[in-house]
Parts: C-alpha cells; sequence; structure tokens
C-alpha cells in the first residue's frame, strides 16, 4: 500500500513520445529551406536529420512549475541536422510540443561556435558506404590474398569495426577499420588487417585509402600490398580454422534453478508516465539517446534532495602496437548511451518479476523506434541487513532491518561492450549510482611488440590495454538551491593528556573545509579529502548543516596527460569530484560532436570550472568520475563478468536528518527475550 | 543435483567439539601442578583457564594429509591460562584430541617472551570486580551528585564502558571507566562522567581510583569532586529526563513484506560438517573464537586455489578531547571477533531460507557452550547479471548469465560494534572478502573542545571520529604453494605512430614487476600499483603465468603514525597489502594480548616482514587491509547503516583459466531470433 501519490508534473522532464518525434520530424521536413532528407539512406553529401530529442527547459522554470509558483515550461525538442550540403552541423529548438510552430538554430548559442560536418558521428549510412568502398577498392584486388589468410573468396563475410577518433587533429575524418572474423563475438576475432580510409570529403568519390595493416606491416597503396605478399616479401597470415570462443550458448543443460525472488504480497514501487513511487522516495526519469538514464527531482520523504542525476559519458583510452588501436578513445555519448539501451532479459539482466518499461527513440534512423522493456525497476534484497545491533551486554535484544532497495536499471550495449547502469534508493535515504561493464573486450591481432599493451587472450588475439572513465553528473538540491561544498578529513595532532600534560600522543582530529571557488586543488583525485559533502547553510537539530555526502567508489586509471590534443574532450576525467555553479547552458560535461572532432570538442567540461565562480551559497553540480582500468585477461573470453569491473558514487545523508530516517521503515525488526 | 562430494578430510580445520572442548578442559584441570581454576569467579589473583580453541596443525602436514600424501596431523588444542599467582600468562598445546596426554608451553616458542599477566584482556570477572570497586569507592560517595546529574539513588543503574588500551606504558592497566544511561543502546548515552581506576595489581585491594573526570572537569580524588561539587565550585550536570533514541523498535506496523528470495528448485549448496560445497566450488570452514571466520582449503573445479582466508583483525582508533576516549584503539581479536557471532535473525541477517550452522566456543567461561545459528550460508541473487552481451550489430543475440553466488556469513557483535563478514563464491571463480559496520557509535559527553573530534549527535552526545581497518589473511596457493608477487599497471608512454612517425602520441603501456623480497615500497598505501597478483609459474594456453588478482576496496583513514608506541601492534594497518613468506609461527597478524599490552605486543605484524626474506617461489601469504573512515553523524543515530560503511577484496582469476569459467555455467542463458 503505497503512501505517496505520483505527480503529473514529472512530465517536463518526459522523453519525447512517439507521436512527439512524428510531430517534430513533419515540421523539420516541411523547412523547406533546411532541405532536409529523413531516410537512411541520405548520402553525406545532403541534409540528414540525425536526431530528435527531448530539449530539457531551464531549471529555473522547471523549479517554478514543479513548486507551484509558474505555469508549466513550454515544451521543446532538440533536432540534430548534418547539413552535408553546407558543411556543418546545425542543433534546432523545436517548438512547442505537440505542434511546433517554429525552430531555432541554437548551435552558436549552445557551442560558442559553427559545429563542423566533420565533427558528426558516423551515421549508419557511412559505415555502408565505407564498406562498400573497401570492399571494392581493397577486397576485390586481394583475392589470393584474402583466401589464403582470411579464407575469404566472392563475399567478404569479414565484419568491421572502425576505430576512433579517426584521425589526429581537428578536421580529420580518417579512420582505420580493422577486420574481425564473422563469428559471435567479433571483436575477438581479429585477423590482422587494417585500413586507413581517408573519408574527408562527404562525397564518396573523394575518398582514398591512405595505408594498410597487415600482420603488422604497413604498405601506402592495395597495389604495394599486393605485389610484395605476390612476391614473397612479406610475412604471411596462412588462415586456420578457429575455435568459435566468443559463444555465448550454454555448454551445459540447466541442472537447478538458482534463487528466484518474488514479492509475496506485491509491489511497494509504483510506475506511472515517468513517475516512479517506492516507500519514501519519488522522482521522475528519463533516457536521453546521448547520455543515457537520468533521474529527475528526486525527494526522500517529500523533500527534493536532487534536482538531476545523470549519466555523461562513458570513455575508454586504448594501448596498442597496431594502428587501429594505437589512437582508439571512445566517447560513448558520441555514438550515443542512450541509444544502445536495448530489450532487457527477464531473469537475467533484471530479475523476473522485475518492472519494465518501453523507451521511444529517434536517432539516426526514419522513424521513431519503440525499444521494449528497456528500463527495469525492481526492488531487491542487496543481501544483506541495512542495520542491525545484537545486544548481549546488560540487556538481551536484537534490532535490525533488511536492507531491501529500489533498482532502476538499462544495460546499454555500445558495440562490443555492455554497460549496465543502476540508480539504486535505499530506505536510509541514500542514493547509489553504479555502473559495471560486460560484453566483448576490444582486442587487437597479435604482432611483434603487441605484449607491452595487454595479454594473448586467445590464439594471435590480444586483449588490449585500456582505461573505462564515466561520469555523472549530481546535480544534488539539498533543502533548496543555494548550497556549499565542504570537506571533512582526520589529521593526527599532537595532543597533551589532560590528566597526565606531560604526556603527548597523536589524536586524530576533524578538519573540516569549505570552499570557496570552482578551481580548487581539493578537486583533484590526488589530493581529495576523505569526505565530500554538498551542504545547506541550514542545521539539523543538533547545529550542524544538512548534507548529502559523495562517497566514490572508483578503481580508474591513469587519465590521458594534458598534453595531448585530445584530452580537452575529456576534461571532466581529470576530476574525481568537481563542483560547479550550475548553468542551463552547461547542461552535460561532453557533446555528440566529441568522439570525431575530439580535438577542438564542442564541450570542454574544464571551461566550466576555468572561470573560477564562486560556490558559496550558490546551486551547485557535482561532476563525478568512476572507472577502472582494464588490463584484459583470458577470462575476459568469452565475456568480461562485472564482479570487480565497475564504479559508482553513493550519495549519503550526513546530518541531513537528526537520525537515521530508516528507524522508521516498516520493515524493522524488534527481538527481545521474553 | 550437486556433483561434487563431501571431504571427511576438511575436519583437520574443524573446531573443536563440546566435547573435545570439555575433554581438555578436564585434562587442563587435572594438571594439579597448574592449580587452574576453570570458574568464572576466579579471582585475578588465581589462576584461570580463560580459552580452549583449536590449534591449526601445520600447513606441510596438512598438506600432505589432503592431498594424500601423509596420515591425518594430530588433533590438538590451545589452552590460555592467566596464571595470576605466577604473573604471567601461559599458551599451552593439549593433546592429541580426543582424549589428550599431554601439555606444552608454547609461549615462548610463540612469541619469543613471556607474557606478563597484566598483558591479559579484562575476563567477565574483573568487569564485574572493577564495577563493584567504582561502586564502592566512588558512586557510593557521591549521593547527590549522582542523584543530582544522574537521577541514580540507592541502585546505581548507570553501565560502564571500559576504554582501551589501559594507560601509556607496557605494565599499565589504568583504565577509564565511561558511564553511560541504562536505556537501549547505551553507548550513545554518555552521562559525562568518567574514572580512571589503576587495577595493575591481581589483588583488588590495590586498586585505587587515579583521576575522575565529571563535565570535562578532572579531580584527584573522588573527595576532591564531592567537596567542590558541594561547594558549587564545579560545572554541574543536571539530569534531564532523554528520550529513548537509541531503542531499535519499529515504529510502524508492518506494511507490505519486501520481496523474498526462494530456492524454487532446492538449495544448490551442500553442508556436512564443516565441509560446504556449492556447484563447482568446495571449501572447509570454522570459527576461531578470537579471530573470527576462516576458511580452508577453497577449491574451485576440484583445485585448490587458496588454503586459507581469514578475519585477523578489526581495529579501531578514536578522536576525543574527553579522557577515556582520547587513548581508545580498540583491537578487537583480544576482546575476541568470532567469540561475539552470535545468533543470526532469520529474514534480516540472513535470508529467511539460509542454512544456519551452531557453532561451539569455550573462551572465558566454565563450559563449552553452544552459539545457535551463528553461521549462515546462502546462495543469492547478486542484482546483476554475471556477464551479459547484447549483439545489435551484424547478427541479433543475447546471451548472459545472473549473478547468482554462495554466501557465507558471520556477525560478530562486539559491544557498540556489529560487524557483517561476508565471504562470496562466485560462479566466475572470483572470491569476495567483505566486511560491513553496524550497531551503535561509541560517543562521549559533549563538552568545551568536543567539536574539533566530531560531531554531535543527540542532546550533549559526540559521535566521535575514529578509524576503521580490518585485516584479513589471504594464503593463496595458485597451483602449490610456490609463487611469485606480481603487479601490473599502466603508464603513459610517448610512441611515434608507425604509420605517420613525425606524429607522436602518449598511449597507455602494460608496466609488469615481479617483486623480490617482503620488504618494498610498493606494499604500501601511498604507491600500490592497480594490480596485484599472486602467480604461479606455470602458464596458461595463451602463455601468461596463471595468477589470482586481489582487488581491495578500501576508504581507509589515516594509519596511526608510527611513532606512536602503540603503533606495532597494529603495523599490519601500515600495508593496504604486504606479502609474506608463509610461516607455521607467522599465523595471524595480531594476537590476545595486543589489546592490553599494545606498547609491548606479543605479535609485531612489521616483524614478519622486517627480515625481507625471498618472496620469489615461495609460498606466499598476503595481508590485506581495508577499512573506512568514520565521521559520526545525525544519521548514526540510533545504528551506522551498512551502505558505503565496508569494504573488503576481492580475489579474480587472472590468467588463470584459459577462459571465463563461468562459460560453462548451467545458468547461462542465450537467446537468438528465428
Ligand atoms: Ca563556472
Ligand atoms: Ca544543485
Ligand atoms: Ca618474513
Ligand atoms: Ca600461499
Ligand atoms: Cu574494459
Ligand atoms: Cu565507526
Amino acid at each position: 500500500p503505497l503512501q505517496g501519490k505520483h505527480d503529473e508534473r514529472s512530465q517536463v522532464f518526459a522523453d519525447l513520445s512517439r507521436d512527439e518525434y512524428l510531430q517534430v520530424q513533419q515540421y523539420m521536413l516541411k523547412q523547406k529551406d533546411l532541405d532536409i532528407s529523413t531516410l537512411q539512406t541520405t548520402k553525406p553529401s545532403q541534409n540528414f536529420l540525425f536526431l530528435i530529442d527531448l530539449s530539457l527547459p531551464k531549471k529555473a522554470d522547471v523549479l517554478g512549475y514543479l513548486d507551484g509558483k509558474s505555469s508549466k515550461p513550454v515544451r521543446e525538442a532538440t533536432a540534430v541536422v548534418f547539413h552535408g550540403t553546407k558543411g556543418h552541423i546545425k542543433e534546432y529548438v523545436v517548438g512547442p510540443l505537440p505542434n511546433p510552430v517554429y525552430h531555432r538554430d541554437v548551435t552558436m548559442e549552445k557551442y560558442k561556435k559553427e559545429l563542423p560536418i566533420n565533427a558528426r558521428i558516423l551515421p549508419l549510412i557511412e559505415y555502408v558506404l565505407l564498406f562498400s568502398f573497401v570492399e571494392k577498392e581493397v577486397f576485390s584486388k586481394l583475392v589470393k590474398l584474402k583466401k589464403e589468410s582470411f579464407d575469404i573468396g566472392q563475399d567478404n563475410n569479414l565484419k568491421a569495426f572502425y576505430q576512433m577518433p579517426p584521425g589526429v587533429k581537428s578536421g580529420d575524418r580518417k579512420t582505420w577499420i580493422s577486420f574481425f572474423r564473422d563469428l559471435s563475438g567479433m571483436y575477438i576475432h581479429p585477423v590482422g588487417f587494417e585500413v586507413l580510409v581517408n573519408h574527408e570529403s562527404v562525397n564518396t568519390y573523394d575518398w582514398r585509402v591512405e595505408r594498410l595493416l597487415y600482420n603488422g606491416q604497413y604498405f601506402d597503396t592495395v597495389e604495394e600490398l599486393k605485389q610484395k605478399y605476390d612476391s614473397g616479401s612479406v610475412k604471411k597470415i596462412v588462415f586456420k580454422e578457429s575455435r568459435n570462443y566468443g559463444s555465448l550458448k550454454p555448454q551445459r543443460k540447466p541442472l537447478q534453478l538458482s534463487p528466484q525472488q518474488f514479492y509475496a504480497e506485491g509491489k511497494r514501487f509504483s510506475v506511472k508516465n515517468n513517475h516512479i513511487l517506492y516507500l519514501d522516495w519519488s522522482f521522475a526519469f528519463g533516457l536521453s539517446s546521448l547520455t543515457g538514464m537520468r533521474v529527475f527531482d528526486v525527494r526522500f520523504k517529500g523533500e527534493r534532495i536532487a534536482y538531476e542525476l545523470s549519466v555523461q559519458e562513458a570513455m575508454s583510452v586504448y594501448g596498442s602496437v597496431t594502428a587501429g588501436m594505437i589512437l582508439t578513445k571512445f566517447l560513448d555519448s558520441s555514438m550515443g548511451i542512450g541509444r544502445f539501451a536495448h530489450e532487457l532479459t527477464r531473469g537475467v539482466d533484471c530479475p523476473y518479476d522485475a518492472t519494465y518499461i518501453d523507451t521511444y527513440r529517434y536517432i539516426d534512423m526514419e522513424a521513431p523506434t519503440r525499444y521494449r522493456n528497456s528500463i527495469c525497476v525492481f526492488e531487491h534484497n542487496m543481501g544483506q541487513p541495512l542495520r542491525r545491533h545484537f545486544a548481549d551486554f546488560f540487556h538481551n535484544s536484537y534490532g535490525g532491518m533488511v536492507n531491501s532497495a529500489l533498482v532502476f536499471r538499462t544495460i546499454t550495449a555500445i558495440g562490443n561492450y555492455d554497460y549496465i547502469w543502476d540508480f539504486i534508493f535505499y530506505q536510509s535515504g541514500s542514493v547509489e549510482a553504479k555502473v559495471h561493464a560486460s560484453g566483448y573486450i576490444s582486442s587487437s591481432y597479435l604482432v611483434n611488440g603487441s605484449l607491452q599493451f595487454g595479454h594473448q587472450v586467445a590464439e594471435n588475439v590480444l586483449g588490449n590495454i585500456h582505461t573505462h572513465f564515466i561520469n555523472f553528473k549530481v546535480d544534488l538540491d539539498v533543502l533548496g538551491v543555494k548550497n556549499v561544498f565542504q570537506t571533512k578529513d582526520m589529521e593526527f595532532v599532537n595532543m597533551s593528556l589532560p590528566w597526565m600534560p606531560e604526556h603527548y600522543a597523536m589524536i586524530p582530529q576533524l578538519v573540516e573545509k569549505q570552499l570557496q571557488t570552482e578551481k580548487v586543488c581539493y578537486f583533484l583525485s590526488s589530493c581529495t579529502p576523505r569526505y565530500l559533502h554538498i551542504a545547506s547553510n541550514q542545521t539539523n537539530r543538533w547545529g550542524h548543516q544538512r548534507s548529502y555526502r559523495l562517497q566514490v567508489v572508483s578503481f580508474a586509471g591513469e587519465h590521458l596527460p594534458e598534453s595531448q590534443p585530445e584530452e580537452r574532450a575529456m576534461s571532466w576525467a581529470r576530476y574525481k569530484v568537481a563542483i560547479t555553479k550550475h548553468k542551463d547552458t552547461e547542461q552535460t560535461s561532453s557533446s555528440l560532436y566529441s568522439q570525431n572532432d575530439i580535438w577542438s570538442p564542442a564541450v570542454d567540461f574544464s571551461s566550466f570550472i576555468e572561470d573560477n565562480e564562486s560556490i558559496e551559497d550558490e546551486d551547485l553540480v557535482a561532476w563525478v568520475t568512476t572507472g577502472f582500468l582494464h588490463i584484459p585477461h583470458a577470462e575476459d573470453i568469452p565475456n568480461t563478468v562485472t564482479v570487480g569491473n565497475g564504479g559508482g558514487v553513493i550519495l549519503r545523508p550526513h546530518n541531513y536528518f537528526d537520525e537515521d530516517p530508516s528507524i522508521q521503515s516498516a520493515d524493522s525488526v524488534y527481538i527481545s527475550p521474553g
């Protein structure tokens, strides 16, 4: 029996409906001067409506509306057009929904610069064109080599993997395409052949092969490779059948079911539209095609704790001796994190009895598409008591409570990797954002020198060393938007003992600081104090500032040196936690355009703090980076397991309440003898 | 349908049975020359049989037996006698069980020195004697003060908490006794009164009050306090009724059950004697009264991975401005960690359907005692897939597997704190050792200067800042006992791109090292490489050394400076991970005698590595330290919650196998369209 009530106002955060996507699409098509196509066959030289997504209203407008002080903000969409005819990309805001009558070019306003056409991510059509380009310009000319080395005849059944970013400087669109066998989990079946294609021009007839890599040897042209191969001056790859070690098919019949969870007395949470109620919690949710899952207006016992908690970016930097992967730096939000939130498998991805929610998206497609069961929500027994005490001195008694919490989850399979994203709502007033990695590793063909960059994980296959860095946006609003940022830690001090003053001892003291401006060393991971707090100036019953603490769990590797031209596109990863003054114009730490114009990124997070604004009594946003260093090993075959491969942040009340709120939970248990 | 078989040989690790305890007790009583008493009323000046526990056989003997190469090692017990008549403590090995005929004083052999009587932990009798001493020498003389300040009349119903260690140097036995109200969770109801008692002598008539602390003011004698109190020159505490805020009684009626777990097709694990089978796993277990829970001969698919995984110590260092807690440094294994493993509550401490196991102990009691349901074992859905991949490019398919794992758990309520200890066995071949804290914080009465050492958490109550450091012993045996210790990490190196050599970029490389001797900087927490491995010289299919990786999860505070005389008793906490060459004589990192003779500890872990032995091709033991800094806050009232308050270590196969062993699991799921 839920006690709270759903709030229709949550829909201010709702993703666009199928109908709203269609309305925006049709509106954009009607703008004849834009000359837009929505067909997936639209050529790079034409104008393609790549993305339609919700345009979030300004925070102040939303807060006014949520708090009953102003009317509902206008509902708008963002439309991204790749203007192949003009050599640039435009972002338009289209509104009002559901029946748009206006559009406005917001590119300059949002990014303070034009977006060159080559900053665009590859639309599906470009992958198709590149593949046929390589088929025609490369494979068709290497009949003998491809037969002997890869066992392919007329039909090229190799699979291509496109390394990113495409080049070494702004404007480059030179992609190393690596080839893999057509087996389960192609990512771990490299054949040892890579081709560098220059596709800078929107006209495919300008494209050209710039280099080839075969079995660790580089060639300038297909002809050079062919000639040297035929003349025997090349170290050859000789095709060998290989086991389908990437297969995920069960090798044993099910023996006996694993333990199952069930709701003996029904669900204690409720989902209505994009609003969720769970015991003392309520929140709105959405799924951005680009950044992925997010929740808004997170309240506990009716009090707003966070305005927004969202996934921002998943980044990986690879090491390799072979061409494609040397430069590989993936910025998944450009590819689209939410875009790849596919159907969840009952009983594996989420418990069988979870509530599954459909989502709709419009990204690189001709019509909005429904993704069935792409979000799941469930209450779970976390396997431990939330709190307990057994008293055996003086009075025997026991008090405790099971840790039963609500999990809000999506899983995004972006090419090889699957990220499992969880927001967990605990009865003690904590919220946790967690990410775990699974899926296939990225691999390369083993050549001389490879082992400096990873371990061999299969026949001729190197699992390349790489980092995983994940960025979350945590817009806590602790009793309103005016907050301060505080740190707490310990320090040993030499103290004289009060009852024997001649005796000194080192005693731990509490050290508290309030930080004044955005640009403070303390944010850097190397000197992070142990406790980080977003605090209100209001105090709890005991006179302490009410706060939420950010506890980061991370096993991150080393961040790319700032000397590198690609670093500014991932400058959020410099900081374990960075605190900025909230701005509607600083909505995300990364962008759709960061992957392919990584050298001149549309969003450089470090600029958010470069102006070094005051963070005292301001609306603060914490940007939290977590991750792990991944040195692949044999057990990453076929898939990386989630155990130990993750990170996250726990938002914990710290003097926010006057006592632990879980003491009020109806799940509390107390036992006393007699 | 379990496929493995139980192994009777596991009983070489079994705790003593009720009968074995009795046999040892009777044997010891028969040794007239030892003049031992087993009564709980035994005075400090007499000889008290404090502890009987299993004496673990030598590892080589056990391995010979387990591997079928030698006969069963003799079963022996350790008996600890507090020889009040002689001023020392003795450890005897008594054997052979079940019918002992010999005993041997092993004190010098084990500790290389005599154990002075004041190194003993307080037996229950001493608490009783101290309490009546204080009643007689202090409270009975302060009739007016105790009535006005604490509302107590004839019957002193204050509760006492004994701060440790008792003094500032070896030989000291001067305990600050703090007083608390007789309310639920007395630990958070300090009254502001502490008494320093010198009880160095085993004769209670030598005991004396050395100092008193009342409301932040110190007094040399009871008379001084009484006189100044009566004359009004003391800042008084005026009794005020206070809410029973430590109560754990539910404040609301149960509404609706939280989700429950059940074994739809029965349990997939089996417990027989002290041996557990779970899918591919098997292990023996025990519960030491002192160090707590431990498992031995841990095997996966029949292959031994660890000889021993055990809890060693739980330590806390407190900060305070008030006398008792200024010096407080708890070493729980002296108090006895396993000793306080009490009955677990079904449905809260462990799932309702878990298997519960009884244990027997003999520590500070007159007869062996059964602790019903003090260990639980259950398989749990960990709330996430163990691995999964959804393929949407090229071939649509899904493969995955739920993360269902076995949890082996005890919970030890040592005074105020409850530690939840978990060993978790995953289907991917990983084992995790985890600890979480719950229960009551230790608190002190709020006086001037208190707030430098914590936050106020209730009326006149300070939650004192403190550290939690936990030590685990991890004796991995990777394909036998001869192993090496390796580290792996990343490092950016400036590389010229092979296809455009004039262009340089910083690329992450794999950096591997093998460490030669025990005393290497890398073990220190400040310079720990990201990957730590215990490796065999045998290689997997891909030519890499088969290894297990130690992944430590810790939020530890600062370790006590080495300058402090108490530090050597906790020197294990200097290292996040320390590697030593295995020795039967270096069985534990701490000892029963470390708490009360903290300045001259019976075991100084740092000496294990001081001899700087080779750790190449030796039997290696990893000593892992985890923990967290605890700055108590209002939400620690009434109990600390487990969310975020823990740490642990994951032991993960890393090139140990040729591929992920979970691919063989019958829980694997595969879905393909059509
Ligand atoms: Ca700023
Ligand atoms: Ca905020
Ligand atoms: Ca040694
Ligand atoms: Ca070993
Ligand atoms: Cu990875
Ligand atoms: Cu604590």
